[in-house]
């Protein structure tokens, strides 16, 4: 696996079966951090989900305490519309976890507050909109690193 | 406006509503080519794009000949799963349009087979899935243009 996808405590069942058809498109492992705002087995994420699903490397933890002791030596990059620099300047690098909060608040303040230099968004034009959909988001990061890679 | 992003005949209303969220957010002029899988006024098209579809810069075309006729001199770039080359190798350039088929079917035998030499596919990396959502797709495009426009 090259990267990591990270989800913290995604609330809508859809838009995760979507990041993980990402995630098994672009090679990447898949963590999902609880609660989520659904069921794992939600007959929605089956249907956005079900055929792949299955070969999908994902990981699940039980909380975010759960997530950063399990993954102590990890380096990440943190998606947050507060971030101050672009997404394009991650520094990629092999096993790297790219870390997104939830969808209607994003990270929770307890991680952004304590990452401040490692915090980056994707660059937005317009004054009308605040952030784009949680799987637009993945797939933008995710693939602007499978190229910094070379992979 | 830098960048143009086409659906030829998109079927979901959330996708195209997320991708009117991924236009506005990348600064891109998005052109919609009739006939849909909803009506434009669809509940479902508005609950997804509502606070933010009046911000868009977007054309209605009545076919795909509409089309056509109206960007007669324009520079496209189109995506299919038939691709050989790499979206990383479109030469992006300012107006560029990117055209994007339906999420079942991708773009028609009548454009792909015309324009060869035009047709990119963003790569994968996983047997089991034979492309990415619809609305994924294009925010990996687009914002792989944004960067080497250095917008």
């Amino acid at each position: 696996m090259m990267l990591n996808i990270v989800l913290i405590n995604p609330e809508i069942p859809n838009n995760t079966g979507n990041i993980g058809r990402l995630a098994l498109g672009s090679g990447c492992k898949l963590h999902l951090v609880k609660p989520f705002g659904f069921e794992i087995d939600d007959t929605r994420l089956k249907r956005a989900g079900l055929d792949y699903w299955q070969h999908l490397d994902v990981q699940y933890y039980d909380s975010i305490e759960d997530f950063f002791e399990k993954n102590a030596f990890a380096k990440m990059a943190f998606l947050s519309s507060h971030g101050t620099k672009s997404h394009y300047d991650i520094p990629f690098e092999e096993d790297l976890f790219l870390v997104f909060g939830k969808e209607s608040k994003g990270l929770p303040k307890e991680i952004t507050e304590k990452h401040p230099d490692q915090l980056y968004k994707i660059p937005l034009f317009s004054e009308h909109i605040r952030s784009l959909n949680l799987a637009n988001s993945v797939g933008i990061v995710a693939y602007e690193g499978i190229r910094q890679l070379n992979l």
